[in-house]
């Protein structure tokens, strides 16, 4: 029988315990909405909140706190401001946390409300690497308002080592709670994830968690969670069947089959599956070639979302032959 | 850059020599004409097989040898028979490799022919592991015969662990060039591919190459690929855009990324892309949850199959509560 099998090959105590640990952040809305401009409706909003609350998820991502001049109100749906009116209608009260996401430049330290004045729980700071002076404007801002928080560094695929030392060494002494590896690019293998997390534990020490946050452009977003709670990490992303930017991130069903805790549920996630297959046929996140350059060429997927709008989207040959030419010579082996 | 990092993240030298002896088989037509009954024309064989040379492959499975009695000739393409004249419709002799599946009980060892016969180099033997006396016998045809052998024991997810040792120990003896490590059901996670890799090299020792063909049902033929060449295994097998039975196969494309080795061009094999994805759309295979289900709870992908041949797909809960009632009360961890 296979489940007894499975159980002998399970290599130590050790995982099974860190497993235990690991708490489950859907980030479905927040960057499944990347797909459609936020143009959730409230009663799909709603009927993810229920799933994820009944399926023993720990914290759902609502949607981004952005200033009302970054977007224009008809361009987004309502999910990339998460004004309270919104959240009302979609969400009630519970133990499964809510969390927002800010983007630095697109939000003002003063325009974070108090606590007091949302259902929000949490804010996550999506930053990248060279504007961490005003993240950590934007997160006293977020300590001193009464939020647990997160920092997520963004594109770490892109940055000299040296350069993550110098981002984690500032966020270690800043009192942010927790810290994602964000792979934005869809770029890292899971000999990169190993080689991280060590890092950001050890530069961030004990008293921060460490996060996860992964894209499957090389059909890696899920192997990479795995080998990430191998490692021990507190806090692992995903969406309602893998939606998310260009090929989208860890499905969220493959994570919790993973976790196999009976602190989680999968059959109410398995209740959303439909509902997002017929949103996938329309918006194309998953495995394709033009996510798949990107993710190899360590790029952002503006290319591949691009590519993906346009007819001949598979005749993916040019599109290699640019992006190595890019990097010619050194990348090609030959530097 | 990202290059120069993702070079410095590399763990050692000996990960990159064990992957200079790595050969890639590419089983699209065999595997992946579990798709389409093998109603590949010609022309298409021709295309993949000229692709896959220029890219630098090392083997290409060209479908399976049946029984004319095994098959109605009107319910299967010609790649389920490769007849002679088939094969010289659409392949040209070269340093790449041809091979020819066989399934045990679908052919007689009498009716394998003579290597001089036929343009075909290795014969894979596909068998389970209580067929393997019925496989000795066919095994010791392919050797007389003057074939490069392969044995492929199928569901290894659904043997207890002796019968793997026991398995393998018939093999150790047997004369076989290459056994594969085969996850028919889609079922395994890399912690089982390191447990199973490391037996398969101990029990069969230094004589016999170690292979591997993983399922995608999990989103872990890939990851599970990478895991494997991390331990050292000889062969990969892959297949164009993932094209396989059910959820499909690692794809070639990916591990000719990841493999990074100057001895392939990827660039061919992204000429075809545009073919298969349009396949992709009709056949549908890749990450679809009534896969997943089988794959999770590892059982055949035929109830998957099944699944996705209805309209309703994705309305995957009754299938869940089928799956794990059957396993009830052991497999959910109360046993």
């Amino acid at each position: 029988m296979g489940l007894d099998y499975r159980v002998k090959c399970c290599p130590d105590g050790l995982v099974t315990d860190r497993r235990r640990r690991i708490k489950v952040l859907d980030c479905t809305i927040r960057d499944g909405g990347i797909c459609n401009d936020w143009a959730f409706d409230h009663g799909l909003v709603a009927r993810v909140h229920g799933a994820l609350s009944a399926a023993g998820v720990d914290y759902m991502e609502v949607g981004y706190w952005s200033d009302a001049s970054a977007f224009a109100d008809e361009a987004v749906g309502p999910w990339r401001f998460c004004a309270e009116g919104d959240l009302a209608r979609a969400v009630r009260p519970g133990p499964m946390k809510l969390t927002t996401m800010v983007d630095i430049g697109r939000i003002r330290p003063q325009d974070i409300p108090d606590k007091s004045a949302t259902v929000i729980d949490a804010v996550r700071i999506a930053t990248y690497a060279h504007q961490l002076e005003e993240a950590r404007r934007v997160l006293d801002r977020c300590l001193e308002a009464g939020y647990e928080t997160f920092v997520n560094v963004m594109a770490v695929s892109t940055l000299p080592p040296d350069d993550v030392d110098r981002s984690l060494l500032k966020l270690a002494g800043s009192g942010v709670h927790n810290v994602a590896l964000v792979d934005s690019f869809g770029a890292l293998f899971p000999f990169h994830v190993r080689y991280l997390v060590h890092k950001y534990m050890n530069y961030l020490g004990e008293g921060i968690r460490v996060g996860v946050h992964f894209h499957n452009n090389l059909e890696q977003a899920f192997a990479n969670s795995v080998v990430a709670i191998d490692e021990g990490v507190d806090v692992v992303d995903a969406t309602v069947h893998g939606m998310g930017r260009g090929a989208g991130n860890c499905p969220l069903e493959l994570l919790l089959f993973y976790l196999d805790n009976p602190r989680y549920d999968v059959a109410p996630i398995l209740d959303l599956i439909e509902e997002f297959a017929t949103m996938r046929q329309d918006l194309r996140w998953g495995y394709h070639l033009p996510y798949a350059l990107t993710g190899y060429f360590n790029v952002h997927p503006r290319a591949g979302i691009d590519r993906m709008a346009r007819p001949d989207r598979h005749q993916v040959r040019d599109m290699f032959e640019a992006l190595s030419g890019r990097l010619a010579p050194r990348a090609r082996g030959t530097g």
